[in-house]
Order: C-alpha cells, then sequence, then structure tokens
C-alpha cells in the first residue's frame, strides 16, 4: 500500500489537513473483534418463534393445490400459512413502488426458483424447517424463460399473466441522449467500433444474509421490526403503505448489519411474512434466511447484455458513444428497482470523456428468475455503465493501435471544463482526471510495464496491463429520477450535546460495515471541537433517527456527511452566541479554535464548547431570546450528485498452459474529494478491489435451461479470498466537491465499480497474441481457454 | 362529581372550547388495564443478577467492624460490597447537589434507621436477601437525635461530625421578606393571632417502589439504566458527575411508573449500588425495594415545626402573616432537598391575600432520620405554606368572630391586581378567587350548611365546615431558586411527522401515571390537526428524547405542555409555507381550519396535513429554501411559574362517643386554567383529596426514642382507600395563565396541597364547642380526643 502525499499536496495542498482526528481506529472495532457485535440473529426475546420458507423447486409452474395438514401436526409447529390464507388479507401481493407487484407467497404461479410459497411458524427453527418437507404442493409444470432474448420472443410463455392484459414479457423501454445527432456523429466518422458485452448476473453475497425478527404488540398495535436493512427508514414508510400499519406505529431497527452491497436494500417477502406471523400468532418471530436461500431468491444485480459502440477520428477523438441494452428483471420489477429508467447507467456512460454526443437504449424484460433489479454496490447501474464504455474505449485503441492510457488521456474532459454537462444532461460537479490518470500510471511504472510485457511476449509469455478510469455519480441526492424508493432523497441529522459537554449525533443513515460511527464522529468532531470519543453516532433504529433514506449508493458521506457537517456549524453558531454573553464580548469579536471561542487578540480570555454546553443547560443566564439547550438538526439534499473519480491499473499474468489469470498487482487511485478517514476509505477501496476480482475471474449466478439456480452455495458461487488478490497500491487525488460543504465525494462503491474493467482489460491485453478483443465476465480458465482459442462460450 | 359550565362560560367563554379531544380516554390505559405496563421489575436481561441492602437496625451507631466472609460464603452469591470497598473507589459518598454530601454505603457511622450500610449481588432476590442476615456489623450505639428542637440544644450529639469542623445539628437559616416592615405592621394591629402548628413527616408511599436495572457494558463503556425516576435526564447528568461514566455513555430508561409524587426524583444509594455492581459483576443487575425499605429510607416531606402569625384589624382586614419554621431535614440534605431555601414555602406562604407586611424565617437541622428534604406533592414546601396559612387564617376568624369565608372573600387579591406581586418579590401570572370561592359555596350549598351546623349543635351532634383556599406556584421554570437539581429550568420537545401524516412528540418530562401519553397527544393535535390517535408520545429514555428537568411541582403541562405547543406551531408554520407552494398561493391566502389549509374564500382548493407530510418528505418539490422534512425542535423556559389556585369545603362529622371523623361532603373548585382532558384533570384531583383525607386523619411517620422508624409497613403507616374517602363534588373555573401558550397552568398537585387544611379547619370547626383552636394532623381518633379534652398530644 503506498500513499502519495507530496503529489497531493501539489494540487489541493489547502484540502489536506486530517477531518476529525484522520486515521484514528474505528470505535466500532471494540465490539467487533470482541464477538460483541449484535445482529438481528442474536435478537432473542421471550416467547420467540421461529419462521422457515417453502420455496418453489422450479421456475415455472402452476400451483395446483397446497395440503398444509400433516405440517400444521408436526411438533412444534404454531402456523402453517400460504399464498391462498394471505390472500383472504389482501395481503398475498405486494406493490413494490416500482410500477409492479411481487408476490408475497405465491398464489397462482411460482415464477422462478426459490419463490416464496408458503411458510411454518414453530417454536424452534428445526421444526419450522422439518415441517416445511411435509408441505405438499402440486405444480403444473410450465416452460421456463431463463434467456432475455427469448422472453422478448413472440411465443415465449407469459410469465406476468398476473397483470391484466398482459400478452408479453416486455418490462420497460428507456432512451436517454439525443439519437439522431448520435447517429449523424456516427456516419462521419474515421473510426466506429461496435462490441457486444455481457455483465453476467452476480450477487452482493455479503456475509450476513437478511433476516427479521417481528414483535406486534396487539395491544398498542406497535409493531417492532429488527430487520437487515439498509434503509429502515424507507422500509418504514414502505410497510406503513403495504401492510396498513401506522408508521408512528412501527419501529424498524436495523442493528448491526453483516454487510448490504445493496443485497439489503429491497423488502423481501420474508420480511412481510414475519411480520404476518407475529400478527398471527401474537408472539415475537424470528426469520433468518440460510446462505442458499440468500443466494437464490435475494438481491441479485448486473444481468445486462450490452451492445456499446464508439465513435472516433482516426487520431483518436472520441466523438461519441451509443448503446443498446437488454436488461434482465427477472419474474418482479421489485422494491428498489429502477423505477422510471436505470439512472446511474443514463448518467455514467459516457465515462469521464467529452464528447460530441452520445444515446443509450434500453429495454427489460420478465424472465423466471429471481428479481434483479436491486442494484449491487454501485448501485444504479453505474457498474454495467463504466464495464462498458471502458471496454468499448479498449477495443478502439486496439482498433486504432493506440495505447489504451493515451487514448483516455486524449479524451478527458478538462478541469476547465467542469462543472461538465454530459451529453444525457448530468453534470459532474468536479473532477481533475489527468492528474489522477498520472498518479497511478506512476506508481504502476507504466512504461517500464510495457517494457516487460513486450520482453514477456517475446519469450511467450501472457502478461497483460489493464486501465480503466471511471467516473461515478453518487449520493442520491438531488435528482428524482434516482428516488428508487419513491420517497425524496433527503436526509436528516440532529447534533445534541449534552451538560457536560458529551455529544450525540443521530442519523438517518445506517451502517453495514463502513464505519459509520467513527466517520461521522470525526465531521462532527471537527466543526465542533469535541473529540470524536465523546460523540456517540446513533443510526439505525427510526425511533431514534430523523428520516432519510439509508444508505446505498455511496451516498452516505455526500449527503449524511454533509448533514452532519452541516448540523454541528449550526450548533457552533448557536455556541458563539452563548459564549458571546458568558465572555461579554460580541459575537464578532469572538475567534473559534480547537473546541473554544477565545476573545480575538487575547487567547487567555475564553471559553470551551464544554463550558458553554453547561451554560446552555442552565448553569447560567443565556443571551436575549436564546433558547437552551445545544443542538440543532437539518434535513438535507444536496444541490447536485457527487462525482467520484479514478485511475485504476491492473496487471495480471495468464498461463498459456492452464489458461489461469493471476492478477499481479493491482494500482488504484482514488479521488473521492475530502478524504475524512484514510484508513476506513482505504478499506472500502481494498473491499471493493476484491469484489472486482471476483465479478472479473470467478463470480456468475448461473442457470440451467430448466430454471434451476447453479449458484445456490458458496461451493458454486465462488467469491475470492485472500488468496486471489494481490497486495494493493493505492494512491489518491483530492478533489473537493464544489457543493458539499467538506467536499467529500463517497468512495464505497468506486473500488466494485472501477475494477472489472481494469481485470478485464488486462486479461485481454494479455491474450492480444490471440487477436482476442472482447471476452466475456467471469474469465475463468475454461473462457480464457476458449478465448485464446477463438471461441466464444455463450454468454450467460 | 358535579361540574358547574354555566358559570365557567360566564367568566371565560372564549376559553371553553376542548382542547385536542377533551375528554378523551387514556391511550396508556389499554396496557394498563390489561397488566401489560412495563415497569422496572419487568425487565429481564439475561444473565441479570439480583442486589438487597443491608441496612442500618440503630438510627445512630459507629460502624466497629463488617465481616462479610459468611455471606460471601453462601450459595449464588457473587459479591458482598461494603462502604469501605467503595471507599477504595472514592465512591462511598456522594454529592447531593444541596450542598451536602451524602454516605451510598455508610463508612463511618450510621445516621438513620434503614440507612445503607453493604450490599449482596447474587444469582437471585432470594439468595441475595439471605445472605444479608450473614453480614456480620458490629455497631457502637450512639444517642439518637430525633426531635428537631432536641437537635439544636448545645450538648446533642453531632449527627455530621463527617463535615469537616461541624460541632452542631445546624444545617440552614434562611429567611425571606422584611422583618422590621413586618414587625411594624404587628405592632399597630388590632389584632394578632399566634398559632403554633406542626406539618408531621408523612410518605409519598407510591404503588411502586424504588429500583434499578444496571446493565453496564463494559466493551462499549456504556451504562444502560432502567430506573424508577420522575426525572431521567437530570439522573443521567447527575450520574455522570457523580460515577464519572462520560454522559453520552449513559442511558436512563423511565418505563412505566407506578406513582412518584416526589420519592421519585432523588438519587437514592441504591441506584448507585445497582450501577456499582453491575461495574463489579459484570452482569445486569436488578435492585427493587421491599415496601419496608421505602417507607423509611425514601423521600420523606414536611415534618414542620412552624408557629404561624397573623395581624388584622378588627373587622377583618389582614394586615400582615409571620412565620417561624424549624425544618426537620434528616441525617442528610439528599439530592432534590433544596438548595438555597425552600422556594416554593417562601412564594405562597402568604396565602390568596392582598396584604402590607410578610416575614418567614427558617431554621433547618440534620436529625437522625432518613432525608427528608424531598418534595411529596406539592414541591418546594407549598403543601406546608398553604396548610399554615389557610390555618392561622381560621384561627383569626375565630379570634373575630367572623365566618372564615367572609374573611377569605374579604382579603383576596382582587382580580384586576394580577399580576400581583407579593411581599416576598413572587408574580402570581393571574387569578380570579371571588368566582371560585363563590362556586364552591354554592356547590356546598354553604349557607344551608352553617344552618344544619347551627341545628346539629343544638342537638350535640359534631358537625363541621372547613374552607381552604389555595393560590400553588407551579411550573418551575424560570426561578433559579426553584432548580432543584442545579441544571437549569428548561424543556426540551421534538414534534416529528412522518411521511404518511403520523407523528411522533419527544418529552423530556415523563409520567409516573399522569396520562402525558393523552395530554401531550392532546395539545399537540389541537395546533396541528392531527388526531390524538395518530399522535406517539415518547418519553422517559434519555436516549431518545430532548433534555429536560423531569416531571415534578405540577411542571409537565406548565412547561413541557407550553414546548409542546409551540413546537407544533413551528411545524403548523413550516406546513403553512409548504401547502403555499403545493396550491400555488401565497402563504397570506391560506386559512387553516381542522388539520388543512384551504385558499381563502375557496374551501375546495386545500391541502390536508397529512397531504404536506409526504410532499415534505420527498412526493414533490418544496418551496426555494425549504428544508426537506416536517418537525420541529424547542427549548422552553417560561417568563414565569404559573399559579393555579382552588377553593375547597369539607364537610365532617365527629362521633362525640369515639372522636372518629368522617369526611361526610368534599367540594373542589380549581382553577388549573386552560384544561386539556377534563377526565384526566378529575382524575388527578380525586387523588389529591384523598392524599388529603390521609395526612389530615391518619399518616405520620412516627419514631421512638430510640430512633426507630414506626412506620415501615402499611399496617402502621395508614393510607387512605376509598372506604374514608366521599363522593367527592367538583367544579371549575378557568383564568388562562398569561404568559403560557394555551394559558394551561398544571393540577397534579392542587388537591394533595389543597386539601389537608379543609379538613383539619372542619375537624376544628366540629370541635368549636370544646373551645378547640387548633389541632395537629393527622387527626386520628385520640388526638381529636384529646383535643376535645383540652389536652394536647406531643406533636411529633
Amino acid at each position: 500500500m503506498t500513499t502519495v502525499h507530496e503529489r497531493v499536496d501539489t494540487f489541493h495542498d489547502n484540502d489536506q489537513k486530517p477531518i476529525g482526528h484522520g486515521r484514528m481506529l474505528r470505535k466500532e472495532d471494540p465490539r467487533f473483534v470482541r464477538g460483541r457485535g449484535r445482529y438481528v440473529d442474536d435478537v432473542q426475546l421471550p416467547g420467540m418463534l421461529h419462521l422457515a420458507i417453502l420455496r418453489a423447486p422450479v421456475a415455472h409452474a402452476r400451483i395446483v393445490g397446497i395440503d398444509t395438514s400433516a405440517a400444521e401436526a408436526s411438533p412444534g409447529v404454531k402456523a402453517v400459512v400460504t399464498g391462498a390464507m394471505l390472500a383472504q388479507q389482501n395481503l398475498a401481493w405486494m406493490p413494490t413502488l416500482s410500477n409492479d407487484v411481487q408476490a408475497v407467497l405465491a398464489t397462482d404461479k411460482v415464477r422462478f426458483q426459490g419463490q416464496e410459497v408458503a411458510f411454518v411458524v414453530a417454536e424452534d427453527r428445526y421444526a419450522a424447517r422439518d415441517a416445511l418437507e411435509l408441505i405438499d404442493v402440486e405444480y403444473d409444470i410450465l416452460e421456463p424463460v431463463i434467456d432475455a432474448r427469448r422472453a422478448l420472443e413472440s411465443h415465449a410463455p407469459v410469465i406476468r399473466d398476473d397483470l391484466e392484459g398482459k400478452t408479453n414479457n416486455h418490462c420497460f423501454d428507456w432512451e436517454t441522449g439525443d439519437e439522431a445527432a448520435t447517429a449523424a456523429v456516427f456516419a462521419r466518422a474515421d473510426v466506429v467500433v461496435s462490441q457486444d458485452i455481457v455483465y453476467p448476473r452476480v450477487h452482493p453475497a455479503p456475509m450476513e444474509t437478511c433476516g427479521a425478527v417481528a414483535d406486534f404488540d396487539a395491544v398498542e398495535g406497535k409493531l417492532r421490526l429488527w430487520s437487515t436493512t439498509q434503509a429502515p427508514h424507507a422500509h418504514r414508510t414502505l410497510y406503513a403503505i403495504v401492510a396498513g400499519i401506522p408508521e408512528h406505529k412501527i419501529q424498524v431497527i436495523s442493528p448491526d448489519i453483516g454487510g448490504g452491497f445493496g443485497n439489503k436494500v429491497p423488502i423481501y417477502p420474508g420480511y412481510v411474512c414475519a411480520i404476518v406471523a407475529s400478527i398471527v400468532t401474537g408472539k415475537p418471530v424470528k426469520w433468518m434466511e440460510d446462505r442458499s436461500e440468500n443466494l437464490i431468491s435475494t438481491g441479485f444485480a448486473r444481468d445486462y447484455i450490452m451492445r456499446g459502440q464508439i465513435a472516433a477520428t482516426r487520431d483518436g477523438r472520441i466523438l461519441a458513444i451509443r448503446t443498446d441494452v437488454l436488461a434482465d428483471h427477472g419474474a418482479f420489477n421489485g422494491t428498489a428497482a429502477p423505477v422510471k429508467y436505470p439512472a446511474g447507467f443514463f448518467g455514467v456512460f459516457t465515462g469521464s470523456y467529452d464528447i460530441e454526443a452520445a444515446y443509450c437504449k434500453m429495454t427489460a424484460v420478465y424472465t423466471n428468475k429471481a428479481p434483479g433489479g436491486v442494484a449491487y454496490a454501485c448501485s444504479f447501474r453505474i457498474t454495467e455503465a463504466v464495464y462498458l464504455v471502458e471496454r468499448i474505449v479498449d477495443c478502439l485503441a486496439d482498433e486504432l493501435g493506440m495505447d489504451p492510457a493515451e487514448l483516455r488521456l486524449k479524451n478527458f474532459i478538462r478541469p476547465e471544463q467542469f462543472p461538465y454537462t454530459t451529453k444525457t444532461g448530468w453534470v459532474y460537479d468536479s473532477g481533475n482526471y489527468e492528474p489522477t490518470m498520472r498518479q497511478a500510471m506512476d506508481l504502476a511504472g507504466y512504461a517500464e510495464l510495457r517494457r516487460e510485457q513486450e520482453e514477456k511476449r517475446g519469450r511467450g509469455e501472457l502478461m497483460g496491463i489493464g486501465i480503466s478510469f471511471f467516473t461515478e455519480a453518487v449520493g442520491a441526492g438531488p435528482r428524482k429520477d434516482m428516488d428508487i424508493l419513491g420517497l425524496g432523497m433527503a436526509d436528516g441529522c440532529e447534533l445534541r450535546v449534552h451538560p457536560t459537554g458529551k455529544a450525540v449525533v443521530r442519523l438517518s443513515v445506517q451502517s453495514q460495515g463502513q464505519g459509520h460511527e467513527t466517520t461521522f464522529a470525526q465531521i462532527v468532531a471537527e466543526e465542533i471541537g469535541i473529540p470524536p470519543a465523546d460523540i456517540d453516532v446513533v443510526h439505525g433504529d427510526t425511533d431514534n433517527t430523523p428520516f432519510g433514506l439509508g444508505t446505498y449508493g455511496s451516498r452516505s458521506t455526500p449527503v449524511s456527511g454533509a448533514a452532519a457537517a452541516l448540523v454541528a456549524r449550526k450548533v457552533r453558531d448557536k455556541a458563539r452566541i452563548i459564549a458571546s454573553g458568558m465572555l461579554e464580548v460580541s459575537v464578532a469579536d469572538l475567534e473559534w479554535e480547537k473546541g473554544a471561542f477565545h476573545v480575538k487578540g487575547d487567547p487567555g480570555k475564553s471559553v470551551t464548547i464544554q463550558d458553554i454546553a453547561l451554560r446552555a443547560h442552565g448553569a447560567g443566564d443565556l443571551p436575549e431570546g436564546v433558547e437552551g439547550g445545544l443542538e440543532a438538526q437539518i434535513c438535507y439534499n444536496p444541490s447536485n450528485l457527487t462525482y467520484p473519480h479514478g485511475a485504476y491499473i491492473c496487471v495480471v499474468d495468464v498461463d498459456p498452459g492452464t489458461a489461469q489469470v493471476k492478477v499481479r498487482r493491482f494500482i488504484a487511485v482514488d479521488d473521492c474529494g475530502t478524504r475524512i478517514n484514510p484508513m476506513i476509505i482505504e478499506g472500502q477501496v481494498h473491499g471493493g478491489l476484491t469484489d472486482g476480482v471476483g465479478m472479473a475471474l470467478m463470480e456468475m449466478i448461473a442457470f440451467d435451461e430448466d430454471g434451476n439456480c447453479l449458484g445456490a452455495s458458496l461451493m458454486d458461487y465462488l467469491i475470492p479470498t485472500a488468496l486471489e488478490v494481490p497486495d494493493w497500491e493505492t494512491g489518491f487525488t483530492v478533489t473537493p466537491s464544489p457543493h458539499h460543504p467538506i467536499g467529500a465525494k463517497g468512495v464505497g462503491e468506486s473500488a466494485t465499480v472501477g475494477s472489472p474493467p481494469a481485470i478485464v482489460n488486462a486479461v485481454v491485453d494479455a491474450l492480444k497474441p490471440f487477436g482476442v478483443r472482447h471476452a466475456d465476465m467471469p474469465l475463468t480458465p475454461s473462457r480464457v481457454w476458449d478465448a485464446m482459442r477463438g471461441q466464444a462460450r455463450p454468454p450467460v
């Protein structure tokens, strides 16, 4: 790991003071490293029952009948519930708030393998699962539709015959950009490159699976729900709408969460089943997925069949980009799936390049797969867009015979062009791409690598160097088209300073491991001068935090981080007025430094923020008109998204005999604007890079022709370990966001977004001697072997 | 029960619209009537241990030695802790914040019977209590000082020899008013009456005793404390100061509380012991008093030996009042005991009368009794002051041969004199006394009662009619001299409207049965138009509510009620701006009615508060510069106290043969300003009147000459039941407080304050044929018998 402070200082030296206490240890880790984290599955309530879900064994079938009598008679079983029973309460289907409905429990048909068909509530988990096997479901098997291209065929079986008048599997058509203008540019371009590219279906596979403990109190009419959600407030509002429980009678508690990565944004049927089960039994009910359930039924991402086209001049000036996407949304367009269109894709599919025209057309279809609409870092389909553009830029470089680094440097949006409006109308807030790229090339020793590659190629060795340069659009935020939950995008934040000068900051966002308890304490500490150790960060409990949308799309720091900084400034402004009373000088005569106000020119005459806090709570008089207490709240709606960027360079070696890819080096230079805790940022980047290795080389949720999911366990769905990744080499530049109060942009998903194209580009580069221009992920040995031999396996 | 609406309408017809939903059923009762309230003793935590306290069997003794070895060896015992052990951690004594220290566990001496000497922590309550008997304490018995007059004698044993240089039992001297001016008025008065009066030591005896569950998490450094406190925020701050745990790492949860009446304001050693026990054992620890512990060691009140003097003209014009008080503060001036002086006593000892001069002198002493500094409704010693003044006014009437009603009517502060500044500098905010008095007399049929009495006296029957007229000073509030916890007196309140238009209001005050969940929902509903059922009231959890001082001294409605109304108005102001954007008219063109804004002159064009809430959370654009969300917070510090008043008339029959007093009728006309929920007000009044019957006729914590407490069980300390009380007859007038946003004044303690003098005056009136002018409470048959025979038992 290398950090290059000197280089950064050259660009933005005024942003280099550490925020809060910089590289401090994480406040949450004392409990995590002692095994004292408290997850949903740790919740034990008196009299708690356990719920297990019966799932469809087939991908597409009509339900002829369900016999639950044997299950009901099974020892310890308290209730067996089917879709037909839910239908009597009008609860068998739930609105997804993304222009669709989704079955809570199947009534008419099952539409994907793993779909929820019935559930059992029993005294313990074992009794519940044993009873599942006693439920007798008679299925009338239908032809499954697994391939998105097949779904569009005129004689394909209609999956969503529950939707009135529906006679095909078409889900949505979307487009952005100017089709005619783009066609005109393509028509006059020297060079046009077109490439079909598949981003396969992958799964976020968080350490902790999904689950909930529902505790409905019939006397108070109150539902208390511990759940593995990334968005407790949005879930509360949605439950109020879906289940009809008044919103103020729902408490959603999201305790420690073992990773989310987008998998924990949607509302799954299991949550609703747990709520129903608690209402029916009058007891608390726990539902926890096992690994297989999580892998077959929740939160898929990608599954895009794309064609990318790029037009350029002969000397390497990129003129236009055109893409055509067939998106597989699975059987339902679930909660948190795109509502209007995949906004992030539309925002950044033209990459980091200053071009003349762009157009994107996308068709989404239903298939007999689990709902796939959710975001796996990064949300809003930015990952797919970045992969597409960075792949076709490399294809163009190949076509032109140009070095891919040189091609990118030639086409970057220039610093003076920011804020830069893309051809689809998005406004990149700030950026300075060339220094980031140059730093990555310096760290990599790019020229030397190319020499080494040349040399190795001479010896028949397959070394590849892959570059990707990404711009993300994160921090939703102000764009209604990124409002995946239909609830607006503002985030609340509250800061309260106690009488003795300790503080608590309450966030609407919530952590799945990102270190919010540390980062937000640092942001507030920086503004208010109370040490981070004296600031508690509260989140993940709708009864105890202000409303806001939750943690996804790298939005915590861009949105809630801004809220925290601004609310701390509000408190400081009030403290200043109280201090002026205590020191008997005017507000203008006060200077703020390190948690205290002192009289200008007389540093000895000062009051600390702790003195002020005690005064604010009654220890003495306050200036006329000043309310007691020392606190503030804010509901923050940013004026724009933030646009982090980064330059990644990957070096791979491919074994010519086994086609095994080894990632030898990976250089990542990230620019996420102002950096709060560099250690946490590096952790996020390391995790995202590892994600990228998995997606590029190993991960794919595949289906057989009957619609059986072939990735139902971690034996079949491979995720990377420390053995598959190199020592990461990281650097950074700092281009602050101009509209964020401390200039931070968010980094949670950058590396997941940016690393797959770098790795694939490196592998393809390694295979250049074989004339390979493209090969689809995951680049397993067999796929690489086929590519070397000029064959192509079916992409999915 | 009679309510006289007509009469009220005559006076204040514009204040008669019901607040919120008026006489609605209490929102908290569904859980209480089903036995689903959740009290501290209902808290069960995994691995929880139980604490029992060894208490001093004698009132005054030196501790020679303590042997805990047998207790430590007792089955199930986890720890035995003595004062010596606490002393090693510097925790044996705690500051009371009332200019004193108090022993957590006795080290040098025990100073009252029941004082905490050691504690045992064990696996269950039985093991803990059994082990107490195995602790061997060797005492060197000292002479106890039980009588406050003895305490002042020069050769009395010095109780507080722990205080450096202390050579006597003197605690405080306080005075208020102008001594010389008062003496001058007395010198020229036609008539002077002097009466020695004792208000005996009584105990609030709440249904639920005190207790706590302490759960210290060593990894997080966080203390979670469920406790039976009336003031969770103040306790948190005090624990931070006393125990050194940072304030943001302490969560005090005050769940459902089974009555407080002032008993649950102080910090008792038991709470601190529970905290220490959890830290020492690493486990959650529960401590719950039994009834006897509660009666002998917690929260006594009164214990005043008073001399009241009143000067008047021959025709019944009261000129001046002078009082001299000897106050028994017990062994320690505990937390929540008067800090500077007994403010409420000083505020209202001149009663409801417009007089020329007043003076009060008070001496407080230490005795070998439990700390008695706390308030038993009413706080601040208002109860004693009202009793004194209403008793001596009756003595004056007797001296003058005037009817006591006529004497009072003649001397009332007149309506045009409000705001009225008393001779000790307190400003009564509003009042209109004569109509209140006349209503009580009308309801009683006063003239007819006097005729009946005359007639009965002729037959040798002992019928008495007693009047009291009180003015209380409540709602602390702005006076720093009423700041019994030294933390200022402001209260925070927050209101948040959820996206679907349901709301939650968070209070710093907390309920011990007063119906806050209903009353505060009504106050907010009245202002914001959301039904009370859709408004949750959250209180009693320091992690989840804004800072404020707690519920005592009838301050919830005067202070937090004002805060709730004002914060709701803030939210309505914001809603108005959003509505103007939704309806596309200016703010000035909007009219508010029944939870909706409509365009002036066009009621069809309107938006409800629920529509506005959804819009505020992202359902559409907001006007320029308006933050998202629909919420507000306030920290409210009233500009003055509120001064409820009332006229009470009691009719008693005394059995000439047994001296048994029967309260035949009781008429109570209360003026607590604007009334929110009349049913809850009546409930408070009924409870307070019952208190009064107890104090007047039955209750006294007595001690024998060795200092043994003779009221250690409810077999000995008698409290009234339904059998001892009549059907209450209540009426009301409404004189709004001019500085409270809705004009409310608070009623929680009125009846407790106002009823004892009415009952005693009635009994004394009944005994007039025997020449009785005064008899001290409690007027048990033996005391009444003695009075009839011209004897007087020792007052305490």
